[in-house]
C-alpha cells in the first residue's frame, strides 16, 4: 500500500538530499554551500558563485580568471541555431525561445557521456545570453548582432548585446548581484523538474529544457515581470497607495510579495533593494523607486506581507533599460547553475523518481460495443 | 521540520490523485479509466482510447468519426517548423528532434489560455508523427515528404509517411494496439515531469517538452530499442540462449524484462506478443520471433524475470520495417495522451509541486577574500 502524505504538492516532504543550499533555516535565510547569500552578494562576482555551486568551492584569483576566459570563448552560436532563432516570431514568449534554443543546442552539441556534464553546462552558461539576445535583436530590430564580445562577465555580455554598447560599471555590478541572488534555491519546482528528468539518466539539455518550461509558469518565474507591469501603471507614491488599496479591496493578486518557504522575510530583498536605490539615483528616476518603496510599506501595513526577491528586481532591471519581457530569461541565465548542479548531484546517487498516486477513478468495467455507447 | 520519507525516488509515496489509470493493483494489472488494458486493446482503435483518456468516455460511432476527422485535418506542419527540422542533422537523437519540434510548435501556436488545452493536445496528437517523419525522411533520404495524408488513423499516417506508401491493414491494426498499450501509466517519471511543470501553471507545450526529455532517459523510454539491439545480434534461438547465458554470467544489463511496479507479469506483454507472432508469420521472419521467445524462456528460467511491454514490441516494430531509432518516438506519439490528461487533471486541482530536501552540505561559513583562498 502506498504511503499517504499529508500535504498537496509534496509540501514539507523530503524528496531527496542536497548539499547545495539551505532555504529558510532559522538564522541563515539562504546559503549556497554554507555561505550566506548576503556575504556572497557583497563580496563575489557571479562567475565565482557559479564556480562555487558547480564545482564545490570558491575559486582563487587564478581559477576565476581561467573560468571567466573559458566562458568568454564559448559565447558564439552555431549557424543552424541562429537560423532557427530567426524563424521564431517577435511576439513569441521569450521563455519559449530559450526553451527551444536549449533544446536545439542539444541536437547540435549533444551530451554523449556524463563525463561531459561540466563542459556542457559551461557552454550553456556562456551562450544562453547570446541565444536570447540574438533572437530579441533580430526579431525586434531586424539586426543580426555579433554575440562574441570581450565583455568581462556574463551580465556584461548580456547588457552589451541587448543595448549594442558596453554597459556602465554600475550596471555590470548589479547584474553580478542579481545573477547571484537567483542562482540556486533548493527543490523549487523548476529544479525538481530537472531532477526528475535527470533521474531517468536523460541528458543535460533535456533536464534544462524541462526546467525552463517549469520556470515559465506564472506561479514560479515571472513574478518580477508582473511586479513591473503593476508599478509602471502608478504615477506617484500616493497614486500607488490609492490603487493598491483598491486592488486589495477587490482581492486582486499582487505579485512580488510573500514566499512559499520564507515566513518573515526574503533575505534577497534587502540586497537588491539597496542596488535598485543606487540605480534610481544614477539614472535620475527616483519616482519609480519611491513608488516601489510605498508598495512595500502598504503591503506590510495591510497584509504583513514582505517583498520577495522579485519585487525590487523589477525597478532595478527597468533602470538598466531591460525590457520587461526579458526579466524571466535573466532568471534562467542565473538559475541554470543551480539546475545543472542538482542534475549532477542526482546523477551521483540516483534512483528514478517514480512516486505513486491515489486512485480516485472508475471501478473496473467492461468495454461496451461501439454501437451500444 | 520536513517529514522524512522512507524510500529514495519517492517510491511508494503518494504524490497526488488521479482518475486516469491504475497500475499493478491486484486483479487488474492495468486499467485506463476503469477499463482493462486487454479489453481496450482487443476492442478499440487508438483514437477511441485517446478520446477515453482525454475526454473521459469511450466515443460512440459518431463521436469517433468526428474525432478522427478532426485529427486528420491537423497533420500539416507550419513552414517555419519544417525549416527548423531541416536544420537538425541526421545523426541527432530522434527524441531530441521531437522535444525540439514540440518546443518550436509552442512558439508558433502558443497555448494562450487553458480553455485551449484540448485543442492544443489534439493538434500535437495529429502532428507529432508528421514532425518525426518529416525530419527523418529529410535528413536520411533528402526528401521533403507530404505530411497531409488521408490515412484513417494516427498509426497508419505514421507508417505511410515513413515508408512512402499506404500500410497494410495488419500493420495499421498493430499500430492501434501498440499505441493503446503505451498510452498511459500513472505517475511514471515522464508523466510526473509533466505534472510538476503543470503545477507552476505553465503551458501545455512546456509540459510535454519536459516529458519528452524525461522519456528520453535510458531508465525510462528506450528499452524496446535496447531489446532490438540485443536480439538482432542473435542468429538463432540456440545462439540467443548461449549468448544470454554469457551476458547473465557477466552480469550485463538485459533490457525489456521486469518492471518497477509490476511484480508477477506485465499485462501488456501477452497482448503485443500475440501480434508480434502474427506479424512474423505474415512477413516470413519466424526466426526473430523464435529468438524472442527463447529469450523470454531463458530469463524466466534463470532469473524469474518476465517480459515487460517493451520486449515483444522490438520484434513487432522490426517486422513492420520501423527503424530501431524511431521506437521511442512512437512511445511519445502514444503517451502524449496520458501526459496531456495528467496536465489537465493537475490544473483542475492544483498546488505547486515543491518538495523539501534533506541538507547534507557545509555548515555556515564566511566568504574568504579571494587572495586568501
Amino acid at each position: 500500500m502506498a504511503k499517504q502524505l499529508s500535504g498537496a504538492g509534496l509540501r514539507g516532504q523530503v524528496a531527496g538530499k542536497t548539499a547545495l543550499s539551505t532555504v529558510g533555516i532559522a538564522g541563515s535565510g539562504l546559503t549556497y554551500r554554507g555561505y550566506d547569500i548576503k556575504d556572497l552578494a557583497d563580496n563575489c562576482q557571479f562567475e565565482e558563485v557559479a564556480h562555487l555551486i558547480l564545482k564545490g568551492h570558491l575559486p582563487n584569483q587564478g581559477e576565476l580568471a581561467e573560468y571567466k576566459a573559458l566562458l568568454q570563448r564559448q559565447r558564439g552560436l552555431p549557424q543552424a541555431l541562429k537560423e532557427v532563432l530567426e524563424r521564431i516570431p517577435k511576439d513569441a514568449h521569450p521563455m519559449d525561445v530559450l526553451r527551444t534554443g536549449c533544446s536545439v543546442l542539444g541536437n547540435l552539441e549533444t551530451e554523449e557521456s556524463f563525463d561531459d556534464q561540466q563542459t556542457i553546462t559551461d557552454r550553456m552558461l556562456a551562450c544562453f545570453p547570446s541565444i536570447i539576445c540574438y533572437w530579441y535583436r533580430f526579431s525586434h530590430d531586424g539586426e543580426r548582432i555579433e554575440v562574441e564580445t570581450d565583455d568581462d562577465s556574463i551580465g556584461g555580455h548580456f547588457l552589451h548585446m541587448l543595448h549594442g554598447k558596453k554597459p556602465e560599471p554600475l550596471h555590470e555590478q548589479v547584474m553580478h548581484v542579481s545573477l547571484i541572488l537567483y542562482a540556486e534555491h533548493e527543490f523549487n519546482a523548476s529544479t525538481f523538474t530537472a531532477r526528475v528528468c535527470a533521474s531517468t539518466l536523460s541528458d543535460m539539455h533535456s533536464c534544462v529544457t524541462g526546467a525552463i518550461g517549469s520556470l515559465r509558469g506564472p506561479l514560479h518565474g515571472g513574478a518580477n515581470e508582473a511586479a513591473m507591469d503593476m508599478i509602471e501603471k502608478f504615477s506617484s507614491p500616493d497614486d500607488a497607495e490609492k490603487q493598491m488599496m483598491g486592488m486589495l479591496e477587490r482581492k486582486e493578486k499582487i505579485m512580488g510579495f510573500g514566499h512559499a518557504v520564507y515566513s518573515d522575510n526574503d533575505p534577497r530583498n534587502d540586497i537588491i533593494k539597496k542596488w535598485s536605490k543606487e540605480l534610481s539615483e544614477q539614472v535620475g528616476n527616483e519616482n519609480l523607486y519611491a513608488i516601489s518603496e510605498r508598495c512595500e510599506a502598504v503591503m506590510w501595513r495591510e497584509k504583513k506581507l514582505f517583498c520577495n526577491a522579485d519585487f525590487f528586481h523589477a525597478s532595478a532591471y527597468n533602470f538598466m533599460g531591460i525590457p520587461t519581457k526579458l526579466f524571466t530569461p535573466i532568471f534562467v541565465m542565473s538559475r541554470l547553475t543551480g539546475w545543472a548542479a542538482h542534475v549532477m548531484e542526482q546523477r551521483a546517487d540516483n534512483r528514478i523518481i517514480r512516486p505513486s498516486a491515489e486512485y480516485t477513478g472508475e471501478e473496473l468495467r467492461q468495454v461496451p460495443a461501439i454501437d451500444a455507447r
